[in-house]
């Protein structure tokens, strides 16, 4: 991504240390970890923690370990979620479960949490591990609250916030704050960071339920209202639910979508109503709550790589 | 249990703290963790950290939180067990998947895993989340090659004990080399703990397998000859593969149970040609190995019991 000019060689490197960090002797093992790190990614965490790092006393040395473990958190929460909603693709490629597996796939998820704990497990600030292991509880309660409530179209949008914020928010979160503090930055510096990642994560996550409905199919890699499909309530539907003329419909397609009811059907309302206009307002709020953050930095090539970002975020189409 | 004399105050509040350990603000995550300790099982790991501990400059407080979270790793890995093994009964009662199902099993597997590392990210030392987190790495990647090598009739002795020694040992070992650790042992008892348990583990799983073959169903708290079943080649099964007059007919019963054959069949061709025999064998010399890593420890009420778990590990019937 052109956004991340600034530290281009250094997530080359990270992605190669990827690779290492799965090489087991297990080739089954490698295989599968393998498949998901070429299926891509934005690799945003651990961008998001170099360019962190950089606005404060960088070494990459330092970076590296977190930049990994968090990509590897992150693929950890992906493959289990395909386990879950029983996904057979992700960006447009066969997922993990697909090919090898439910059985497998449970264990691969634990195995990338493991090995990410094992690389943070190396630094000697317990704070680190303290982060990461805390985040990761929130995570999996977040994703434990959203599949034992689906179809819950009484959900609030503080509930859904609730959601993002430990689906999304969190780890982006932890990956600006953890990025600073390894790179010796002062408590004042890593706090602003850590809440500039959280205003972009939920940003990023409201953008990602917005185009699970509007997206092109090709550009996003998978079927559009897959949220819908699995009873996921999100941000432009629930203000759909409240707002729109056509509520009682919408409440019909969204409980009873057997009913031969098309997703686009359901699309079409939310967009009418202003779901979808709502939905980037918000996202415009949170992007502006984060560039404020960044307002006390130091101004380095990273912290205008960080406003970038922001302002990438709260335009994207893909 | 009786062995645990010594630490039964201890255990107690082990008990309550796990309780607590896994309330949390989602009533279904409570529920589902709440039953899952209910359910029962023997607090081993916690029981051996403590008693390791004991060995040394004993501090209750130091050990509690290992000990939680020692059993939360434990409980993390039989609930995706019971995933990936479609079990739908342990120790006599229903499991998590069998109640709640797959998709939330998942999570919660991880959460509890997470939950552990969170604790365990309280100690200042790294050794501790370094220690953890690659055993949890290295018991995943057992269970990856348990699964992906199902019902293999070549599996050497050696193959089954790297198998068990990641399964089961690593744990045990690090149960009891942390419990010291964190109680100021120096390295050399330590080190002699972490081999001692080591020595335990792999002395627990053989009976654990030798058991599955032939328990009580009713002690066991499951169906006899479930490993068989499921393609796990034990022990006691490869002697019989290699050493039985019957080892061709012994073979087909493995590869081709639809074929009418009953596990108990299986089970009385291991038994006649002396496969539960050499196992109690081997795990005799895995007890007097652990026995002996204790000499030269000072003779403390803890040392004894440790002394005492080994010998009832070569005796145990349930």
């Amino acid at each position: 991504m052109e956004l991340f000019g600034e530290i281009k060689d250094e997530l080359k490197i990270v992605e190669q240390e990827l690779h290492a960090a799965v090489q087991s002797p297990d080739p089954l093992m490698t295989q599968t970890s393998t498949h998901l790190l070429k299926a891509g990614g934005k690799r945003l965490r651990p961008a998001f923690s170099l360019l962190a790092g950089k606005c404060a006393n960088f070494s990459f040395e330092q970076v590296l370990p977190l930049a990994v473990a968090l990509e590897l958190i992150h693929m950890a929460t992906l493959v289990h979620d395909d386990v879950v909603d029983c996904s057979s693709t992700r960006r447009g490629t066969q997922t993990v479960r697909a090919i090898w597996g439910n059985k497998l796939s449970v264990h691969i998820g634990t195995y990338l949490f493991a090995k990410s704990l094992s690389l943070i497990s190396r630094y000697e600030s317990p704070l680190v591990n303290r982060i990461l292991a805390d985040t990761s509880v929130r995570m999996c309660l977040g994703e434990i609250e959203q599949i034992s409530n689906p179809f819950d179209i009484q959900k609030t949008v503080k509930d859904y916030f609730f959601t993002i914020y430990r689906k999304t928010a969190l780890l982006i979160s932890a990956s600006c704050q953890l990025g600073a503090f390894v790179c010796d930055a002062p408590k004042q510096m890593y706090e602003s960071l850590r809440r500039y990642g959280h205003n972009i994560g939920m940003a990023f996550q409201i953008t990602d339920d917005v185009l699970d409905l509007v997206a092109d199919e090709k550009l996003l890699g998978k079927p559009i209202g897959g949220d819908l499909r699995q009873g996921v309530i999100t941000l432009p539907v629930i203000y759909a639910l409240k707002n729109s003329p056509k509520r009682e419909k919408l409440k019909d397609m969204v409980l009873h979508q057997n009913n031969g009811y098309e997703p686009e059907e359901a699309v079409r309302l939310v967009k009418e109503c202003g779901g979808i206009d709502y939905s980037g307002q918000i996202v415009h709020r949170y992007v502006t709550r984060a560039r404020n953050e960044l307002s006390a930095l130091p101004n380095f090539n990273a912290k205008i790589a960080l406003v970038s970002v922001a302002d990438f975020i709260g335009t994207r189409r893909f």
